[in-house]
């Protein structure tokens, strides 16, 4: 059973984390070229890793016929062009979110694939690879909560990454773009509906230096959804206790709740504080495992020629709601999908 | 030191519960006397709690001069007319909430409320005499979690109680007027702040009935404060595993949870059905303390000449934005104050 | 429907919070005297509490026909000849443990109950009031957790509170009989057993002051009961968090946990610390519900004529079984009942 | 970087699940062989994971040049003739535990490892491979709870494997030697002491089938340990809800517990049986991380001319302790080391 042959893209903290894995922790693969503008941290990465094919160029990278996928770990705004390339370079695509950062350049991305149906594309909404996670979507579809009512989800990044958060302002798309896609995704994913309202509020509780950017530090968004249920959504930056992404599925006959306590390890501790249990760090440390599911799962659609539960038009729907979001938060109306 | 004497109107769940806390557990106070329009009930329960004076008639109880002070726990539509009646028959107040079921009757009770400023009147808003909530407010105030940016919180009815639900729902405000008017007072005295938008939505997940009176069985509102907190609210009557009233305060310095697990009692079982809290049944034993404590304050108020926190304007700024919140989700329109 | 004229002895923490619940949160009672030695304290209480009658002599204090029942909170020296006199002079009488000092004073308390059959004599074993306990109780009974196989029980003191437990030690008797004489109670409820074995282990682990009087600041003890259940005892000094008393019934059935988690309240904190319960200070904090339990019941049995569930037979084994432990623990030897 | 070729032995559950870690998920190794007696499933699971080199004999597998390390989770009275042989052929050794089913086999273990310093020999202790467990230790390590009072260690399995284990009653070593073994291992590692008296108790709770054999189907045992450390393990085969391995560290200036709630995963389930969380099913699932990682720092080990923490003299150290548990649970009698 030959392995298939990846080829990584961006060494930043998630892509040196694909890397690794491809490397070492995900079955049927191998890691066989990185790609990275920044020669030194490429040269490091690679010789540690084992990796002989190193490219500065993602073009000349492109040109390899010893590759057989990519990783997409780059910047955003680079995401739909390469999409598009390597898949017309006859690779099998992986990309980290956003699918792009406008709704045209998802639509970019959509036709690409289009035009590629042999080809595997996969976004990385890793979320859906937590088993946590997927043990609850997998009660929920059994029905074991009845009728869906209120979806509520967090996305917290703790308050001691601020300034690299306010460094990146001026870059970012918001708060609802940044973060709260992955909360829309999961929405849309248990629900299996689309939204039909959305009220958002939020503002610079700590930090007024997003306000310039017209964002704020801690968001949230109300949403009704076609099948009725209620979708709450809140996205903030100021942490205090660490990372924490949590939701909670409140049916008509059972409610499930996923990381309410966004424990660190099974470790509980006993001191002058009371009785407490450390936070998760970052997202590295809460979804390491749905990083190595995820990448697993593209790997396994390529041996297997399946294509994966996550499309393209996930991508492009959730890039549009969360920039319905933020026109919401920036209006202070109520919009109407 | 001569104890206050207390007449107790209505002999309800929750009248009987009063009744039973100012016979045993209040300091300071004794039960002089019982009304209801039940004879039979009345006479029992007259004879168990071993009090003499037992009126079938309000009024002919607020002739008693051997009355200092009334509560009532009468059906809401009567609470106006008996708040007026009993402070110009210069009986000190304590009334259950709503403090009238409409705006208009509220402005009744506050006319009344002024002009017997030397009367005690308190609304029973027992949440805030619980002794959790009632920590976590000392340090909100303290300033342990910094600038308050969400306020979320929850009153979930038990599921097993729908039957009463339906039944009562003719003659009911709705979910946010019966339920909602706790956690609309929470936010409030959190915040010290006052609602400037709300967007309310929900519905009728598993009982249609409530659609007849244009009421949900599950809703929720998203508000933002004049401070820029945003509020939160979830009301249900679907819950299915017991009575859930819970609280989240996310500040920029901390976050606080009241309840978030309302767990019955300190006994944790472990059994085939994993590791499990079994649940409060209902508000008694929820507030089982909160009742006792806000009867306590009400007669603290009167030995020592003090008037209570919460005010006749909070009874009427409650209903008024339970009132916007219902018309918001009636309307499905955003609702600005 | 009279009430019960109780008079209250001895004026220390726990002395005062039984004569305010005697006041104030028992049906059915009056605090009808008080008595101290210390007369200052005495007066200040009583004219708080409102009670006319205060004794610095005990003996007088019985004299008076206007008392039904004495509840002693008197140094445990004075136990049993208090108990004696008072039962002699036709009073009910409710006792703190420990019943008395060695075994043979307990013999003589026994003898003093069984001299007067038509009085109610209780011994305060208060975890047996605490709601979680009795709640626990019930599930075992009811045979919900099997057979009983392990059951653990730990009392851990503050280390805020050494300095007291340090000063107290030269007229303590020990840390299984001054603590773990509630577990052992405990243990003897649940199973209905009694111990037949036992070996004891601990030591000075960080205030060697104890080892002076041959007691530990941690010590615990394994005994195998009749019934075959395996027991097991900790009792600490040096808790970090708070005080801590818990319990875990592990049956053949089901496994039951009482306060694994000793929390104050239902607050749940996040904060840089991490997500944290604050603990309960002291006894007094985390059965304040049971102390007025168990007076409501003592005041029961007098109304209603019957006698409580834990009888003085109960004060006497419990003193016996800790007294073994004691002597396990000195000599490092196998103790065989 | 040549990769460290492994040829893993055994393929029962354990087997497999090690045979598949290395395939997959360790860095720097390679699964070269398979070996097992049952030549189908050899096969089968050969061809799964693309092994090429299959053996139903041991000592030829041991034969062939292509192979640097074994892994041995062949049955227990194999590990000491094996590890030898191993050792003997020049390859490293790997060993599930127990190092040897007597003591006499274990010094035989100890006289091959000594024999060849140059290569690496591990025992499989995985817990000291959990994160949760590492992350306890190093707190301990760091001085963060003080000098270790009590040391307490639950092992417990699920009742529904029940009837496996009393099929396997006869060929066990009881509950000290099958489960306890683990718990004897960490409260070493932990404490950096060694036991001084064990006294052990339990018996059959649920099933009498156990006692044939000399055994219990729970038991417990009380140690003091070198440093006064006392030590409480619990090994049952009856838990109700799952698998439950936890730990308690009291020390005098904080506690940590791992896993006192022995969760699946990190999702929360409110239903009608209350608020509750699922528990691990079995040892595979709890520890699937650290049956990674430790098969993960042998490999390192050996790439990196390391020896593991875990040595051969703790396998027999750990052996001797769980051979004096069980002789004072047969005998009842108090043992002295």
């Amino acid at each position: 059973m030959r392995k298939i042959r990846i080829g990584s893209v961006g060494l930043g903290r998630l892509g040196l984390r694909h890397a690794e894995n491809i490397a070492a922790r995900v079955t049927g693969a191998e890691l066989a070229a990185l790609c990275d503008v920044d020669g030194k941290k490429l040269g490091e990465t690679a010789d540690r890793l084992g990796v002989a094919a190193r490219f500065e160029s993602f073009d000349e990278m492109l040109a390899s016929p010893d590759i057989d996928a990519v990783v997409l770990v780059s910047p955003s705004g680079l995401h739909t062009g390469q999409i598009a390339a390597a898949l017309e370079a006859g690779k099998h695509v992986f990309s980290e979110k956003p699918l792009g950062v406008t709704v045209e350049e998802c639509r970019i991305a959509e036709k690409a694939v289009e035009a590629h149906p042999d080809r595997v594309f996969m976004l990385g909404f890793m979320r859906r690879f937590d088993e946590s996670y997927r043990y609850a979507y997998r009660k929920v579809k059994a029905g074991e909560i009845g009728r869906p009512i209120l979806f509520r989800s967090y996305s917290q990044d703790p308050e001691r990454f601020i300034d690299g958060a306010i460094a990146f302002a001026a870059h970012s798309g918001g708060q609802f773009l940044d973060m709260a896609v992955h909360d829309i995704d999961l929405a849309r994913w248990f629900t299996g509906s689309e939204p039909r309202t959305a009220y958002a509020v939020g503002g610079c509780y700590a930090h007024p230096e997003f306000a310039r950017y017209g964002d704020g530090d801690n968001v949230s968004c109300l949403m009704q959804f076609d099948d009725g249920c209620m979708v709450f959504l809140f996205a903030g930056r100021t942490a205090p206790h660490g990372y924490n992404v949590e939701t909670e599925i409140i049916g008509t006959e059972g409610i499930l709740r996923i990381a309410s306590v966004p424990q660190k390890n099974l470790v509980e501790i006993l001191d002058t504080s009371g009785i407490r249990r450390e936070c998760s760090e970052n997202f590295l440390e809460r979804f390491e495992t749905a990083y190595i599911n995820e990448i697993q799962e593209f790997v396994d659609c390529i041996s297997q020629g399946r294509k994966p539960e996550v499309s393209v038009y996930d991508g492009t729907r959730v890039s549009e709601i969360a920039y319905s979001c933020k026109a919401a938060f920036e209006s202070g109306e109520l919009m109407r999908f």
